[in-house]
């Protein structure tokens, strides 16, 4: 693909705003009405996604935002893309929406083939997948996984569970409910249910009142930006992170049985993680026979430049379970050691077992990414976004700091210098057309669709302008 | 509706059973291929859902089951219903599919109505709601609105977080991530991840080697049947399990914040509570400020002969929170008390807060068991089953034990002799042209669709009599 309008002719050219304040009028009495029924304090505004299109978001006040943050990192291709449509409109659609099987007992006809689609994209070294429904989920059904490995590496894989086993867990206590830990980072995110909650670590908000599961949390690297001027400050950094890691797993007071990982944190600030720091810790799980989970929830399917992020690092051996959501609109994990399929039935299982809807849609994206080497072309708009934001680096050093990303797509985020300033620039760049998120306290964070294009960078980087100038 | 015709002319007249062995040897072919990337061994057979229609499903060898199994409990209205095809290729539903919004953050001008669909059929003294993405999400939510609700009683609406609830918050300990409990009862299903698998207690294999939280376990009542003969024994019942549970609440380790119950109990093996001690758990709960949550996960949205089950036992005041998904096909919890929406937002909050395209499709269905006034279809061939069961049960006792489920609709199930005569029983059954399901270790639970009708009892009842005879 050479240029948006072969995807998206109707596109606006540029940002509308008709408004003189976010939510306008119509957008803030639409969101009152729905808070009677639906907690609506969150909503920026009120969608109108017949009107939206491509990397444009349009408001029901008629307001049109180019998109760089495409509901929250999880449209991958832009609204209303004529390839979802079509796939959209699909018999196979009709019947999955219709006639939602309980897909573990009564498969369809049509799962295979979906599953197979949605395996075409996987990371290297992975071979199977298990599907959930958000990436929490996603991510619980991984430690579920690897906790059933764990204990089958400790009993023997076809050691059938002791009678005090099956009566203990009854009781949720050991050793049929053993005290088991996975290790997680500080500044993670992994969900807000209460296991993935216990692994998230990024705010108290998403937390504060519930109770938790004591597992430890290491120190995830903090490195110096420009990485190129800072080589040895960070590699320190890597090997003081990594010493703590294995004291952790040596040390907790339960046994380490997965560790779990982003290969850049997301709601916590896009920190990102070196090859060797990803690679190192491969070594060290193996080491300690802990299981291996890259967490690609929000940096995979494509964003970064490729397919999934983790796959920068080539870690060796693979690691043993990535989970995806988002982009996807589909969630699960894949894996590829067959042990991580438990030794009875039943033992990963649910009603559903995931969402055939959702699957057929992750395989059409996935399908489109490849089809239109989108990778590259994030890859390329990516570099190009990178230097001009550069270039305001230069010009408000404060404003832009610890710029980060680059040769990672359009995955790119920098810190201001305070939680207000940051919420005043994302406040403003609406009104000048362009929606944007933060993540962390005061870092902006760039998440625009695959699609996203140079004319399309210039026109933000010409709203971040005018924006940072008028702060 | 006076008969099925109306809904599905082309529906079978008859099962067709044309394999000798089940699953037949095409089935068996692709379970095998499915299985190379999907763990399939707990398929029965694979399912064409193109050519399975109202009450009866066909699978890849051309076998035609009569359903009364329904997905797990989870198809409302039966194959193919027209209503809901209708539903699925609407441009709303195009749209939740394609443009699937960041419902928080960016909520459709869809939304609105979406959910004020849903809300039509709420239970009584139930206003809003929240969604999420399976029943085990549902009841995690609804956890996560109590432990708030829970905390915001202890320190106050508006209070904010000390600086020590926040900082402890985020190493997972208390007072942030304070140890609170939810109090469930034994054979209860309530989900497989990790806090609604620790108030799931109806066997081993869901929770083996998964560490869990520290929560207690009440007896639910045992009834002796029929019911009419054993009043005086059953209401004795009822307190000893009061008593226990007041008991537990009164002197668990931990503070229990909320209680959790099924009406009925479904994959724990139907078990019934009485009225009277769903009004005694209400007397209960509110004098320890316990949050009251109702699981209407299986026995919700009509099954039962009312939209909600829990409504036959007329709760006052109303229960805090119920929870529902399966033949909603969406999953969530309503509410009414305006505090169960959190002092700030984000604290109930996470990337897609829902799933539209799901949503669109229960508020079809809720919409379609009004028109067609399904649940008193339900109960009226309810009453016809029972009968003939009964009959049933006169000639076989011992392969009819504990028939219970009258009068509520056709909810209805029984008990063999042991896991093996069930098992046995359900395998006949499918080569008898009928698909239905078990439930705790020696039950067989019905689970038809609403629009089952009484030619398909007599159809079931044929092939039972028959199956039965040549146990």
């Amino acid at each position: 693909m050479t240029s948006a309008e072969s995807y998206y002719p109707d596109e606006p050219v540029k940002p509308v705003v008709k408004t003189s304040t976010i939510p306008g009028p119509e957008s803030a009495k639409q969101i009152a009405q729905l808070d009677q029924v639906f907690d609506a304090r969150p909503a920026y505004f009120i969608a109108d996604y017949e009107k939206s299109i491509g990397n444009y978001i349009v408001d029901v006040d008629g307001n049109a935002y180019l998109d760089l943050y495409a509901q929250i990192a999880s449209i991958a291709l832009g609204y209303n893309n004529p390839a979802l449509i079509k796939a959209a409109q699909t018999p196979e659609m009709i019947r999955a929406l219709v006639d939602r099987p309980a897909s573990g007992n009564f498969p369809s006809a049509d799962l295979q083939k979906t599953i197979k689609q949605i395996l075409k994209f996987a990371p290297k070294g992975q071979d199977h997948v298990w599907s959930g429904l958000s990436g929490a989920d996603a991510n619980e059904l991984a430690f579920k996984a690897a906790f059933m490995y764990y204990r089958a590496n400790q009993r023997g894989y076809d050691t059938d569970f002791s009678t005090e086993e099956n009566q203990s867990v009854m009781e949720n206590t050991a050793p049929g409910a053993p005290p088991l830990a996975v290790l997680s980072f500080k500044r993670a995110f992994h969900g807000r249910l209460f296991a993935s909650g216990s692994t998230t670590v990024s705010k108290p908000i998403h937390k504060l009142d519930f109770p938790a599961f004591d597992w430890p949390h290491a120190d995830y690297p903090s490195y110096k930006y420009p990485l190129d001027q800072y080589e040895q400050e960070n590699s320190l950094e890597d090997d003081r992170c990594l010493a703590l890691v294995e004291h952790l797993i040596k040390t907790w007071k339960t046994p380490v049985a997965a560790l779990i990982i982003e290969p850049i944190q997301s709601e916590g600030g896009d920190n990102h993680a070196s090859n060797y720091f990803l690679q190192k810790l491969r070594d060290i799980t193996l080491k300690h026979k802990v299981v291996y989970i890259v967490d690609e929830v929000q940096t995979g399917v494509g964003a970064t430049g490729k397919f999934w992020c983790h796959e920068y690092a080539d870690i060796q051996p693979p690691v043993d379970l990535v989970t995806f959501s988002k982009k996807f609109q589909s969630a699960g994990y894949f894996f590829h050691d067959p042990k991580f399929v438990p030794n009875k039935p039943y033992r990963q299982f649910n009603t559903w077992c995931g969402e055939p809807a959702r699957m057929i849609i992750a395989g059409a994206i996935g399908q489109e990414i490849v089809d239109k080497d989108l990778t590259a072309q994030v890859l390329r708009v990516g570099d190009y976004l990178f230097q001009k934001l550069e270039a305001l680096q230069s010009k408000y050093p404060t404003r832009f700091q610890n710029l980060r990303g680059r040769g990672r797509g359009t995955f790119i985020a920098w810190d201001l210098p305070s939680p207000e300033e940051r919420d005043l620039l994302l406040k403003k760049l609406k009104l000048n057309g362009c929606n944007v998120g933060g993540c962390s306290t005061n870092a902006v964070r760039l998440r625009p669709t695959l699609t996203f294009e140079e004319k399309h960078a210039d026109i933000f980087i010409e709203a971040l302008s005018k924006t940072v100038a008028d702060l």
